[in-house]
């Protein structure tokens, strides 16, 4: 019985961002599943396969990989940034809760990998410097009214706040809806980052007032870091403007 | 001139954890500040140079570093985890804003790398798996009524939290602090992380209840992740439990 289920992460596209660590559990790997587009980025040999399914397949997705490996297969599942955040570790644990004895002996091995927050936030300076949250705009999995609470203590507490999964054709008011809610909370002038694809060729990052924001500034693939009331810009001549949260904090601030 | 400051984490210390980009950093540099124990992590070749500096300096190793890079050094920082995160991104960025103009023209590459909660996320399950987030325990560099206030505010949001900086010698009580305020607010089943040099040879992860976390258990090293009310153990027999938080939350729990 040699089965094993790698769960890993392969960063947030740009190559030298995967860690060997990820590389290896590849190297050792026959079949992969994932969302096709994090499939596509893998240099595959001929004896490995790809197995694609869509993002809204989650569940379906783990169990697949878990019974191939309780088979003795060994089974990658890829997700882009960090596995565990947002992605796919915790429906794979999901399934194993929930599903036949065998599959929680199987040979589970979850490989961290840099998350986009961490990438978008490299680019730009250190916005995420001080108390952090990450947030999940998709109402999918959890009721909005939960998100506009959570959206509203965060600003209370004055965390910069990491917004992942901000948009999507089936989502598209949500984003424009957090910002109008935050704009009741915070000053017009914090900061908002939208990071698409850092450190990959087609990067972009956009450094704009909260007053200015907008959800058609975001797609799928982008980031979105908004600023607390500490967050400050930095200019730098030709180049780009630093954005970054003080390692310190008032507390007249608060 | 060609100058240049990295900003590099090397992740928590298991080497096959950095990135190929931190690496490439590495040997482009010659000149290596930081804490002594990161510096120690690296291979470097007899024309590179550590120094070493306490981590109570933070500000004047950058200040160092950025007036090496001005003068046309090589020049590489390197924090553990992600630089980003509670970590030598920000201090170099508030040293350029304060800094003479010619430190703003420093060519600055800031690389990201797996910071300590994500390491100890994926050798335990899947915790972070929905919102999250990270709260540095350390007082020094804000009022501890902010800390208090925060970790308030995450309580009644349902956010999952990451505690850097735990405790340390000159921190003995703030830990045990922080359990006794949650314990107010969560249930006493809440369970709470302790994840020690994840992927290192003398990793050491422990899971307990919120009712029996005491600050003695972590120490400087510990990342220390406390669950929401959704966080959940699934037992595997033989094999360690896992611990995840769900993907999906019910707006009844909240």
């Amino acid at each position: 019985m040699s089965g094993r289920l790698y769960v890993i992460g392969t960063g947030p596209g740009n190559p030298l961002q995967m860690t060997p660590e990820a590389q290896a559990a590849i190297d050792d790997s026959t079949a992969f599943l994932g969302y096709l587009p994090y499939l596509e980025r893998l240099s595959l040999r001929p004896d490995q396969m790809r197995i694609a399914s869509d993002n809204r397949e989650e569940l379906a997705r783990a169990r697949d990989a878990l019974e191939r490996a309780a088979r003795g297969e060994r089974v990658c599942m890829v997700s882009g940034g960090d596995p565990g955040v947002f992605a796919m570790a915790a429906a794979v644990c999901e399934a194993i809760e929930h599903g036949p004895d065998g599959w929680k002996q199987v040979d589970l091995v979850i490989v961290p990998g840099i998350t986009a927050m961490l990438a978008v936030a490299a680019r730009i300076g250190a916005p995420l410097g001080h108390d952090f949250c990450a947030i999940s705009l998709s109402d999918n999995l959890k009721p909005w009214p939960l998100i506009e609470k959570r959206l509203r203590l965060a600003a209370e507490a004055g965390f910069v706040m990491a917004f992942y999964n901000p948009v999507s054709k089936a989502r598209p008011w949500q984003l424009d809806r957090a910002f109008e809610l935050l704009r009741e909370v915070l000053k017009p002038e914090t900061l908002v980052i939208f990071g698409r694809a850092a450190g990959r060729p087609d990067e972009r990052i956009a450094v704009v007032l909260l007053s200015e924001a907008k959800a058609s500034m975001a797609d799928m693939a982008t980031c979105v870091i908004i600023g607390s009331e500490e967050t400050r810009r930095v200019p730098r001549g030709g180049l780009p403007d630093l954005v970054y949260t003080p390692r310190f904090a008032a507390s007249s601030s608060q």
